[in-house]
């Protein structure tokens, strides 16, 4: 079988077979075949696209190119959540104790952010101690003994994933369907896990920026997900505004210490908890989303998820003082106000704009291998939909770099748009698969 | 200007700015760019394809990335005529003797064969003692004091082709208008040449089967050429059977030298007189058409043209003996004679499938680095339209391993087909620019 042969098939727009998806996937993971024959491929699917039979199998062999999880010796059901990632997006860090409170283990390995998007391992890695590069053994007694553990993808899980996202990365081959299913997929399914609810950000902060493209990822997903043997659901969420109020790492912690202490932004809260119920009925740990819905507020209204989080921090290395005083996570030198200018409904927080804001401060990175200062970032001071007075604060900024606070504020100034009329919009717009 | 954002551009469909489509040639000129981006931009643009004024871009850029030859100092004009490759077309080993008998200078650089297609190197190889690997010096001498020279293309001339033709080959982008037009055109142009002819070959056994692909192909390179300052002209020539009777290297340099003598199969003279001719109009060296077919009509008649040939053998180190004495060509060891099974009419000889035999016996190669046998081959005893008896001579064959004769006899065997009507089709179908 030879590469080029392989790549004119699909240049050419036909379905590749299950043997020359299992040769490109060895290929990648052993270094079988140059890398410009793998860009070629990739840039011949990202054209030609592929079927979900197709999908599937790469998916398959792309987990089959390191070590599966199994938790069968687990007393409960395993299950986990994935987001496309988005602006102020910490319910990774709120669902996984609410779901191991209710019963679900949740074994989640996450990214890092990038651009102008946060990563669950850069927040968990604000608070002091606290490590992510936990070996599977390591991975493996926590989730056994707190119910929950959130670290890094190690170098067992799917390194065929690994070397085709860095080449994507650098050949302009990211945006497509069904490398993006294979690549989310075959973590996750790499992962053990038994179901997966897979929230797909849509808008102006998000990967997906239509609700038809963010639709058609869903399905895909959904679709390959149940093709692979994990139970899989997939809700559409707005991303056109940041989630929450605070946009940075410490500063997200923070809220999350203090939405699972009852005082959580709505937004915050409402799809944490939403997510949560889903990933319970889909696990089999509730019947219906309506008690697994009342399950998970009272596993937050108990103390009982923070008491997860805090056995989390400390099991991972991370000092659990943080989470009766918050104070002990880093904490930025300057903090800055931006005042309204004029009075009115607050009608747009352009989350892109936001982010890009945040990671000007250094609060995330433009590139994978860029530090990120964990104390810096914004927290806003109303949502849209809210009226404003001249002179109110819309946002606090937090930074240690003055010199990059000038460009910093004039992003935030561009992002948040008050005028006259303001049209809301829902958190949910729809539900894949459910 | 950052590779992957070229890359997203074409791939998006946008149309890539000057500055971007130099920045892309001077990285695979000197290795600025790691091969898997350009093997992605390169599959881009087979998917995206290249407006007119981006392929007239790429092709300067090549041009550029080597040395442009300059023959200003010559008393006459300069022209070169380039055919996309058939079986039995050996039209340069005439039309470059014919043009020079006729005060045209033919600087022309030619290929080596691939595939079921010959290569004009490997049949001047055949002569014993000929050298094609000549310097740009000696090539200049020689072209100065016989009026035409045919050599491989030298490292200095388009040398950003020699890596992209590399990469394309084995990353499946071969096929694209646009990357052809620039790869064929970039060494003709940095030949120096004032005026160019396309043969484009149309059908079984040529690169474009269609008449459409061909016609597009054609249109692009005219269009191109013109942009870029040479008089070019195409012409669309069937290939749907082979051009003369021989198929092999020495056999095929026999025959020129017979057809040289006046004693040519009437196809192979005819085109090579027609192409001859639109050359010395292009170049300006006869005022219309027909004045200039019989110039060159004269130079074969009176023997000029043969005694350019003779010239142009002995300045390459060759053997020149053979023009009086065919039998000087290397010798197969073994002939056979494939014979008719049944009467009719010859209504169709495959030309793919007759280079390919060919290719078995060893006058062509599979990959770029294998030897040929420069004496082996196919020569035809009949052409479509003739009427045949059983037992009549359909081909001989001239081999010197056994072992291969099997196969090759049955390709023959499929590719010669027998009938009782016949369809007849010219031989040159159109002509684009002229």
């Amino acid at each position: 079988m030879r590469a080029v042969d392989i790549i004119r098939k699909k240049r050419d727009g036909h379905c590749l077979a299950a043997d020359e998806i299992e040769a490109f996937v060895q290929a990648a993971t052993h270094g079988h075949w140059p890398d410009y024959q793998l860009a070629a491929l990739l840039m011949a699917i990202v054209w030609r696209g592929m079927s979900a039979e197709e999908t599937a199998q790469l998916t398959r062999c792309m987990v089959a190119s390191g070590v599966r999880l199994d938790w069968a010796d687990l007393p409960g059901p395993t299950a986990d959540k994935h987001s496309t990632g988005g602006v102020g997006d910490k319910t990774s860090l709120l669902i996984a104790p609410l779901a191991a409170a209710c019963g679900v283990y949740v074994p989640m390995m996450s990214g890092r952010g990038l651009g102008h998007t946060g990563g669950t391992l850069d927040k968990l890695e604000s608070i002091p101690g606290l490590r992510v590069g936990l070996s599977l053994t390591e991975f493996r007694a926590i989730v056994e003994r707190v119910g929950c553990a959130m670290i890094s993808q190690t170098q067992q899980i799917a390194p065929a994933d690994r070397v085709l996202y860095a080449l994507r990365d650098v050949t302009a081959t990211v945006e497509s369907i069904p490398l993006i299913t294979a690549s989310i997929l075959s973590k996750k399914i790499a992962e053990g896990i038994a179901a997966l609810v897979l929230d797909v950000k849509v808008g102006r902060g998000a990967f997906m920026k239509t609700l038809a493209d963010a639709r058609q990822l869903a399905q895909s997903i959904v679709q390959n997900g149940q093709a692979n043997g994990v139970r899989t659901e997939a809700v559409l969420t707005d991303m056109d505004v940041p989630l929450g109020l605070a946009v940075g790492n410490a500063l997200e912690v923070s809220e999350c210490i203090a939405a699972l202490r009852g005082h959580g932004p709505p937004d915050l809260v409402e799809l944490s908890l939403e997510l949560t119920a889903r990933m319970l009925v889909l696990a089999g740990e509730a019947s219906d989303r309506a008690t697994a819905r009342a399950k998970a507020e009272r596993a937050l209204a108990s103390g009982q998820a923070l008491e997860k989080f805090g056995q989390l921090i400390e099991a991972q290395g991370g000092d659990r003082r943080v989470v009766d005083d918050p104070a002990r996570l880093p904490q930025a030198k300057y903090t800055q106000t931006l005042h309204a200018e004029q009075a009115g409904v607050l009608c747009q927080m352009d989350a892109e704009q936001i982010g890009r804001a945040a990671m000007l401060l250094g609060a995330g990175r433009d590139r994978v291998d860029d530090a990120v200062d964990p104390a810096v970032g914004i927290v806003l001071g109303v949502k849209p939909g809210a009226t404003v007075g001249v002179g109110d604060a819309l946002a606090h900024i937090y930074y240690n770099q003055p010199e990059r606070l000038r460009q910093a504020t004039d992003l935030l100034r561009q992002a948040i748009v008050v005028a006259e009329q303001y049209q809301p919009s829902a958190l949910v717009l729809e539900t894949v698969g459910g």
